[in-house]
């Protein structure tokens, strides 16, 4: 299978040279297809640099929405960033739990793969995504808690909570402190549906947050992720609709798959997870009529599609799935 | 004197908020104040993650600007960023000249200031920019060279380029080499005045390229970031006619000044340095008048001004440098 497609979602354009076809549908990714509206409408001072009183006005109105005081909040140009300086900081020993999130494994050298059953018995630092990708598996608050408290005298839980937007109950955000050793990592691009804009957010003991300071310089995003964070985290109406419309589509796409005799897992709306006898072929029978998937290297079993945007999309997914 | 103004130009909305006025000139940067034109007419894709095939295809544009193969180029969010990255994989000991760019005495932990004339017969790592910042000073290629080759068995030469843009013939960028201890820091936003899009380039041997991947993640830029950039590096008449302005406009700041009895030093077009009995009174009679520019608190006889962007700017600035 070709890495380009293997390696993580969004490589479309390689697809369209492969593949061919016209009027692709990108169901490789986790993104949110009905994006924050609101970016079109503002207007970037691209000259001055960013004002750092601008910045912290978006931490500030960030740190609310993640249920924080402020000064726990370091934004950075995309939370991918902010998972690999804060793995440097952290430094190892670590396990990470697998399948993820393929930075997770990159965080801290020498960090170890385990599988989240056996790595919830044992302390020390763990990284892990809630919900996890691609299996969307989540761990509630509490039992996220009982996760911390056994990371023993010097390990760190790292939680990846990129995909926690639309439905914050399993959070744990808000537990972060410094007498804690607890880092989240939260993703603007993913349920505001705007990843080209390059924002994201590590939630961590004050120690941590300076740390990262330094290490990002004191202009760490453009004057449109300011622009566009400090508008769309505020903007409580699209986030509530949102919330609101998201399960609902999912629960679509479940009832679709379901109809044709599949087993979708995943409690994120954002995407889904089946297993199949060969996701390599499904992977090229959907990328030969224009859909891209995301399949994985070493899981030749499992592909994941995002949530079709809306029902001719879903009709056209459904039409090749059941095309076979 | 307020920490403000005196930690980094920009501050200007505390500025406003401080001395009030209205209409304020922002005088405190070296950024260009005619950028390049062509962002507002440009269109984001802000929905998908900024496709890997665009980033390659901006350092790709950037490398034949600097004049070296896209190999050694690495595209940072922001040339901070990339200044405080490679300083980490660098390490000490190390020393840089000062005054200079405040962040060169971070880039590296235990980092010794050092002046411009004692550094040069030295060897082990040397962090300074060229053209320098505040004062302006230009060291030409053949310099530089040999300031790299007196580096000694471990040393390294790094050297921030963020002002070279506007005269390309004292850069060092095509000298990188994998075989040399080179690097060489650049920066979009000044000579393009688009400092909010947040662009740098770290041009160094391709091990540290790929560390510095290693650090940032896949998708470093956002989607605006590679566009603008992408259309302005391949803008050569823009960057022509721009080459040519700036040395003008520069020029009639240097005859007003020199008129009033300054005696302006610099050799970068978009600054210019003046030494002063005091400075802070000038600083503060100037933001009285709503102008901003840019004090340094260790140097009470400094003040550094910024490329007024036309006449009228220029006479309002001379008119409250002649009423003292």
């Amino acid at each position: 299978m070709n890495a380009n497609w293997t390696w993580h979602g969004g490589g479309i354009e390689a697809a369209k040279r492969h593949f061919g076809g016209e009027d692709w549908i990108d169901l490789s990714t986790g993104i949110n297809p009905h994006p924050w509206p609101g970016a079109a409408a503002l207007a970037f001072d691209w000259q001055r640099l960013p004002d750092p009183e601008a910045l912290a006005q978006l931490e500030a109105i960030a740190a609310s929405f993640f249920g924080i005081e402020a000064g726990h909040v370091c934004a950075v140009p995309g939370s991918e960033i902010g998972l690999r300086l804060t793995g440097m900081l952290i430094g190892g020993p670590a396990r990470h739990i697998a399948p993820s999130y393929r930075t997770h494994g990159e965080m801290i050298a020498g960090s170890v793969p385990a599988g989240a059953d056996t790595a919830s018995g044992q302390g020390g630092t763990l990284i892990l995504a809630n919900p996890n990708n691609p299996d969307g598996r989540t761990i509630d608050a509490a039992a996220m808690r009982a996760l911390l408290r056994r990371r023993g005298p010097d390990g760190w839980l790292l939680v990846d909570e990129a995909f926690a937007d639309a439905d914050p109950a399993a959070s744990i955000a808000a537990s972060v402190d410094d007498r804690e050793r607890l880092v989240v990592f939260r993703s603007f691009g993913k349920f505001f549906g705007l990843a080209g804009v390059r924002l994201g957010f590590v939630v961590a003991p004050r120690a941590i947050v300076a740390a990262l300071r330094e290490r990002l310089g004191a202009w760490p995003l453009s004057a449109a992720a300011i622009a566009i964070g400090t508008a769309a985290y505020a903007d409580t109406g699209w986030i509530d609709a949102a919330r609101a419309r998201l399960p609902k589509d999912a629960a679509a796409l479940d009832a679709m798959l379901m109809r044709l005799g599949f087993a979708p897992t995943g409690s994120s709306p954002l995407f889904r997870l089946i297993d199949v006898d060969d996701a390599q072929a499904l992977f090229d029978r959907l990328a030969r009529r224009a859909i891209l998937t995301r399949p994985f290297a070493e899981q030749p079993r499992w592909l994941r599609l995002g949530l079709p945007a809306d029902a001719a999309t879903l009709a056209r997914l459904e039409a090749v799935l059941a095309d076979g």
